[in-house]
């Protein structure tokens, strides 16, 4: 099979090695607009062949992966249907699906969008195993072609990943509220933080650790980022009306100063995250524990080791160091009730005191 | 000097055992209402005397620490200063600080709110060095007693905290802004994002770090989160107010689909969040390195040995799993230039690659 890769960074570079480990007889022509790009990639045996063009790329291909930021997508994925055979299925895999509604009105054309690896860029990180049991959303169009549906299925399940038909729009508004939304509320916190201080004419306070989560996203690459807030801007505008409406009833509650409706609400936002932590991950149910370390270099390690070598995976992490930097607090979230009980014993064991959220 | 504790939880047992190994001749007798957990924290060595009322625990004291929820504090300062001897200082460790402005009345009075240990409960976390180097604010009155203000900051001092006074108004405001307001938040993601899903009709898709991120303190301890609510409700709304400005004016442009307002704004959150974090971080500029790792159990260990042992510590640290929980990302946030170039490097010799954030 002959397979083409138009942008040969973290995701395009990943397609080429788990094409070229785990498809039979697979080739895979690459191009990418930076120069010098496909040459490395080539180099590093994550493409067969360097193409200098899109359409040298896509020449004779049977499937084509369109791996460029959101803005270009649609330039690039014309290019491609422009010269792409007749019998070759056509797919993206950026995080925005409607704005390439244009495209699928062409038979070959599936859009798509592997949910793995935003966190590191280039091919230097590219993977065979990165979409390992990934959700890889496909959005097929109302003309898109069974036969080539099918193949680019079969493709993405042999790279590990696990395809899911979603329409354009409800995938759209789905990571609109979980992803693009945290990264504008993640902007606005910090905005928000460093006008307040100002006007204060205060130092800023030690922060916590939940202003330091809540923010860490807060601007995000911002080119990468102004592609996903345009081409998704109706879903989150309307995502942002809806917190909007949250947060005013917020600040009725607070002026009520109502207890119980207080009370009410918190427990709410408890039970919610619960069940949408439960719901994302397997194995169970999570638990979260925290324990009261001193900080100095290698308690980590200590700590991931124990749980390391009994076969405990850690689903998350977050550490929280006083303000002194010599001691502070380990939170891990297990998953499963056995691993939850086991690593409370091991920390204990290495003399740390543990606790559970309730 | 003879110390009183009231509430023998985490701070109040970290200021009792402090206090003996660091304040010559002290002795610390505590109270605390739940049964048991006086004698509990006397068996442990956090107190010379447990009381079985806060009027015996103050009797004849010099210094009086209040460690109750928020919502109990009014109730038991007041309790304290109508037991304690006329040279007493009492004092409190509550999130908020104008609830308490009756007490300001009282010279004997001066608020406090150390900025430490908030992550953990319990006697069995207290620990002698909680509050090395943590800011621990003061909120003194207009009728606060010079002499006793000068005997607070200095045993504060002794146990290695930092005191600094601040009015308690502006104290309320800056936590709000940095602490109330990104719990608030979180709370409304998980709802609205519960909310969504359910109108969707659809299965939960993998959400990624930033979801866990923006939402992990969500839903945080109820009980003591619903009285620090209601004591700071006039800050929070006032900065709910602000958010939602700014959460209007980020739908306003994205609504007008205007590209380099757009850049703009995202950009601008990116230079807040780096002012922000190093405002809050001794050791220079902040470097943020991620590397993509397969995650099997160890490896997490694995990097924090490598960097432990060439003395460079981790300020903060991200675990992002892919889905199939076998490969993933490590963030790493190292303050101080030599010390990021050197983890890049140990990193890069342990054979994974290290993309910085620009």
């Amino acid at each position: 099979m002959r397979i083409a890769v138009l942008g040969v960074g973290l995701i395009g570079g990943s397609i080429g090695l788990a094409a070229r480990e785990r498809v039979a007889d697979a080739t895979v022509t690459g191009f990418d607009i930076a120069a010098g790009v496909a040459e490395l990639a080539l180099a590093r045996g994550v493409l067969d062949h360097a193409a200098s063009s899109p359409h040298e790329a896509v020449e004779g291909a049977d499937a084509c992966f369109v791996c460029a930021p959101v803005g270009a997508l649609p330039e690039l994925v014309g290019e491609a249907l422009a010269a792409a055979p007749a019998g070759c299925v056509v797919t993206d895999v950026g995080s925005t699906k409607r704005s390439l509604a244009a495209a699928l009105a062409d038979e070959r054309f599936v859009g798509g969008h592997p949910i793995a690896g935003a966190e590191t860029d280039g091919v230097d990180h590219a993977r065979p195993d990165l979409f390992d049991g990934a959700v890889w959303y496909l959005t097929p169009g109302e003309s898109s072609s069974g036969l080539l549906y099918q193949r680019l299925h079969r493709l993405l399940l042999s790279f590990g990943a696990r395809p899911v038909a979603i329409d354009a729009e409800t995938h759209d508004r789905l990571l609109a509220s979980v992803s693009h939304l945290p990264h504008v509320l993640a902007n606005v916190l910090v905005s928000h933080a460093a006008g307040r201080l100002a006007a204060e004419d205060e130092v800023l306070p030690r922060v916590g650790p939940s202003f330091r989560d809540a923010t860490r996203v807060a601007g995000a690459n911002p080119a990468v980022w102004t592609d996903i807030y345009l081409a998704n801007r109706e879903a989150i505008a309307a995502d942002l009306d809806d917190v909007i409406e949250r947060l005013r009833s917020v600040g009725a509650l607070l002026r009520d100063g109502d207890r119980a409706a207080i009370a009410a609400w918190t427990g709410a936002a408890r039970d919610d995250r619960r069940r949408l932590l439960e719901a994302d991950l397997v194995g169970g149910a999570v638990h979260e524990l925290t324990t009261s370390v001193p900080n100095r270099p290698g308690i980590v390690a200590q700590v991931a080791l124990a749980l390391g070598k009994a076969g405990v995976n850690i689903v998350d992490m977050a550490l929280a160091p006083a303000p002194d930097m010599r001691s502070g607090a380990i939170t891990l979230w297990i998953a499963g009730d056995d691993a939850a009980l086991r690593a409370e014993r091991l920390i204990e064991d290495l003399g740390f005191p543990v606790g559970r959220a309730a």
